[in-house]
């Protein structure tokens, strides 16, 4: 069934794909697409007071931190309308269904209102769609109504491991996917985010991260379809406007 | 109480230490300390099903794989010698205390028998002791009985920090201090295996991981002061024999 429909989609891109670009809206704020994101292993306290501040005082969307710092960001952002983002998984996306699933409601139980899932990466490769399948539902399931963004790990796949995850995280009830953890060496790039606008239509969210560093790459990535960008530089961008 | 114990430490440190060295034993089989790792988010069953196959038939000291794996590792080396290892926290071990005791509880359930557990390298270098005591010390208790090996991601910290981890590490109830994920750059050197020696003498076991892939490499190490190599290259290692 799943299979059926993910060699629909390969098909269907590979004779229809064409790189699309859209306008910015004129009332473009930036700010308002950035996830605020720190998940450096050796990010202290401090560091996450600091990523807090400065959420609230350039109104980004969310901050995205890993699961041990979900409880301090909560209280920190307890009555702004940044949302509280939180990793699940990460960056490997290989550990079992049931750690992802009580990572999430852990987080959940702390305040996060958004889950960066990892997908199982090994298991796509295997064509285990099932698996893949299960393990994002599960975690969708768990977080309750919440937003979920399925990170696929792009630079680790094939054009056509690309289109299947896109296909199977909708059908798992994802939110966003979202292009990288930047951990695997590359980021998103544009063309990956054309792929997923193509092969999700209007039906999921996109999320470019990884790389992303200055301005331009950001705007570069909404325009070609993003409707969220992840960066540990969402100051040097908001500063650039 | 654990602060002063780490002043003391690294003041020890700072005034007594020297590289050591020592003889491999007669009888020594390199294959006997290598723990036969396959780490990577894209690694599917069938790498898996190699993995321990070629542990069974090399007589490695164990198998270490992400906790999604742990079911089929076990069913695949039920009724050998080679140790079921599992990662826990991995590779960033930033996720809260209680998914990593969830992690090492459903690992545990399925068979794992060692526990390569990431620190809260954070809170180290916040010098919040006492959180990475209690994130060890309950992963500890969670393994009841099993050996937990308590990774410290030498890359990241300074000599005092690692004097520090390795102090805390033994006060927790690890078996073993291991240097590094092999995700953050560098891995294991020569000087950590001896510095991690100095610290914790006799007390506690040392696996020196990252980076290790060849014989030679692996030999320094042991000569070091290290009682497990952790190494993706376990063949090519033991081949050059």
């Amino acid at each position: 069934m799943i299979g059926k429909r993910i060699a629909e989609a390969i098909e269907r891109y590979k004779e229809e794909f064409a790189p699309t670009s859209r306008d910015l809206p004129d009332s473009f704020q930036i700010a308002h697409y950035i996830d605020h994101t720190i998940l450096k292993p050796d990010a202290t306290f401090r560091d996450i007071e600091v990523i807090c501040q400065e959420a609230r005082a350039f109104d980004f969307k969310a901050v995205c931190v890993n699961s041990c710092w979900i409880p301090d960001v909560s209280r920190l952002l307890d009555g702004t309308t940044v949302k509280k983002a939180v990793v699940t998984g990460f960056p490997l996306g290989a550990c079992s269904t049931e750690v992802k699933v009580f990572e999430t409601r852990w987080s959940l139980d702390f305040g996060a209102e958004e889950f960066d899932m990892v997908m199982n990466i090994g298991a796509l490769k295997g064509q285990d769609y099932d698996l893949v399948m299960k393990d994002i539902a599960e975690v969708v399931k768990s977080a309750r109504g919440n937003a979920v963004k399925v990170i696929l790990e792009t630079a680790l796949l094939s054009t056509e491991e690309k289109v299947a995850a896109c296909v199977i995280a909708e059908v798992a009830g994802a939110v966003f996917v979202k292009t990288s953890t930047g951990f695997a060496g590359a980021g998103a790039t544009i063309a990956d985010v054309q792929l997923m606008r193509f092969v999700t239509g209007s039906h999921v969210k996109i999320k470019a991260s990884g790389g992303i560093r200055d301005k331009e790459s950001a705007v570069s990535m909404i325009k070609a379809g993003a409707d969220r960008i992840g960066t540990s530089s969402g100051i040097g961008i908001v500063g650039a406007e």
